[in-house]
């Protein structure tokens, strides 16, 4: 059996080119994977040149381009041939299995919501990155499609969550966490307050709360949460990494003996680098779409797109959507 | 003259010494400060032995202690005999100029609004500690003291935490800015949509929306959001900055040849934990309140306990709220 699996080629900062050259990675490892871009057709077969396996590859012709200056909804309805409308009318036709995007969070999630659709029972789909912690990967949900929840929103994305870590990482009983600002139970503000009741009488392995000083530590496979704290937890971690690595390398050249040392830790920094770099975990799945949706960080490499596609096909081939719906329509 | 600050010898996780020897450094450092210390009389007595200098130092009887396992409600109405509650009754009766203590915040937070209660105008008091970032420091308010804020609080922090940068950094015009999911002014969340319209109108040097990714650079003296995301943006970069340092601890010991690396490097990586050291900036400020009040942090050593004393100090002469009452009032 082969996944088709769409790619949109606008959206990366590195341009078209990264994003094909991504995706022809992904099928010439994957044997059961084939790719339809989305995207000028010209500009793309002249960039395939003799790579354009046409058995393998597809194109759809989709000139226009939705920028993060956009506004999100106007673009959606009105920019119809734009490369992720197309591709999102692509997978609600089920003409594709599943879809990446690195374009603009906002016309993702919309021209998802409105084309695609969401599976049956969902309040409010959530876009959800891969957290990565000093044990491994976990599930930051929801990090920016929704930036007032309500607790039943929060309540869904902790069941969304946990089945996405058990379909797409073998997890048997995904350990399900609320992040709050206290770790017992009557923590929190309003909503999470609310949220830590109704989550806790799910059927899925909630572990409590979580706060975020030991979000990297791993002992949670899901960390749920409301769009607008997912954004400030994995910004501030960016942030922190960002600014630590600027200073240490400022520090670290400041004179003949630290640059020795420098040299000597190299592979360390670098190993220490790549942990805390979460583009290299795919990208952040839009759970709650009847369809999947992988949207690819704006500053990804090919690899990264690479990883984005094969996790594409990862979540068609799940049969996530199916549980989903039934696991939402148990606790309603 | 002098200044008057109480102390509460209660709070510190290493134990009611390494309080008293702060203040006492403090005291040595400053002629202007004389310190009234809360606690056990015979324990402050006897641990001060002949450095009790009866001219600069004086006990108040306070037997109780709330801990972090009190509800602090309860436990500020009821254990009367408490040093954060004495201390507050001195703050409030003017027998203190300003307050101390490394306690439970919850009973500092309760026993300031109970007792020492907040300036006229104020309509909720907020926790502002200083965050350093890499152009030097920055407050950030509110801090976990309100979890669910509405919009017209955000506006009293900003203005509260401009005047704070202004009398105790002597920055002329605090550049104030609004923490939020974007940089363009119509981003965020319910809240933060609506506290933009309304601090952007008031007569301070407000700089528009900051993401937390670049809360670390250094672009603004006062970043304002409600006390549970200035919770999850503190304690996301206590963890970052922590979980790295054991990262690279581990990484930098993996062989012989990055120990050498570390070795040469010793004083750079102290360089760079050192800046990230919140707690080298003094306590957090409970702004609001008809009085000074410094809440310390639990893992204070005499160091920060000494440098919490002096910013009390700066505090009760900085005439602060007078200018709070007064700004306050014309917004109104």
């Amino acid at each position: 059996m082969t996944y088709n699996i769409g790619v949109d080629i606008n959206g990366s900062d590195n341009g078209p080119k990264t994003i094909i050259d991504g995706a022809l990675a992904a099928i010439n490892l994957n044997e059961d994977i084939i790719v339809t871009f989305f995207g000028d057709e010209k500009e793309i077969k002249d960039y395939l040149s003799d790579r354009y396996d046409k058995k393998r590859i597809r194109i759809v012709h989709a000139p226009d381009v939705i920028s993060n200056y956009d506004s999100p909804t106007e673009a959606v309805r009105q920019k119809k041939e734009s490369s992720v409308v197309k591709a999102m009318e692509y997978l609600a036709a089920k003409d594709a299995d599943a879809v990446v995007s690195a374009g603009s969070t906002g016309a993702v999630l919309t021209a998802a919501t409105l084309i695609a659709r969401r599976i049956p029972g969902v309040k409010r789909p959530a876009l959800a990155p891969i957290f990565p912690t000093i044990k491994g990967p976990m599930l930051l949900i929801d990090c920016g499609a929704n930036n007032d929840c309500r607790p039943e929103f929060l309540e869904q994305f902790a069941v969304m969550g946990s089945l996405y870590m058990k379909h797409l990482f073998c997890i048997d009983n995904p350990r399900v966490a609320l992040i709050n600002n206290g770790a017992e139970p009557g923590k929190g503000n309003a909503l999470t307050k609310e949220a830590y009741k109704l989550i806790e009488k799910l059927p899925i392995n909630f572990v409590g709360n979580i706060e975020p000083r030991y979000i990297l530590d791993g002992n949670a496979d899901v960390a749920v949460c409301d769009g607008f704290i997912g954004n400030m937890v994995l910004k501030t971690t960016e942030g922190v990494a960002k600014t630590l690595f600027t200073i240490m390398k400022k520090e670290f050249t400041s004179s003949f003996k630290t640059k020795m040392g420098a040299l000597l830790l190299k592979s360390s920094l670098k190993n220490i680098k790549s942990m805390l770099d979460y583009t290299e975990h795919g990208g952040a799945i839009l759970l709650g779409i009847n369809g999947g949706v992988i949207k690819g960080h704006g500053s990804s490499d090919p690899k990264s797109i690479q990883i984005c596609v094969t996790q594409a096909r990862d979540f068609a081939k799940s049969g996530i959507i199916n549980d989903i719906k039934q696991d939402l329509a148990d606790i309603k």
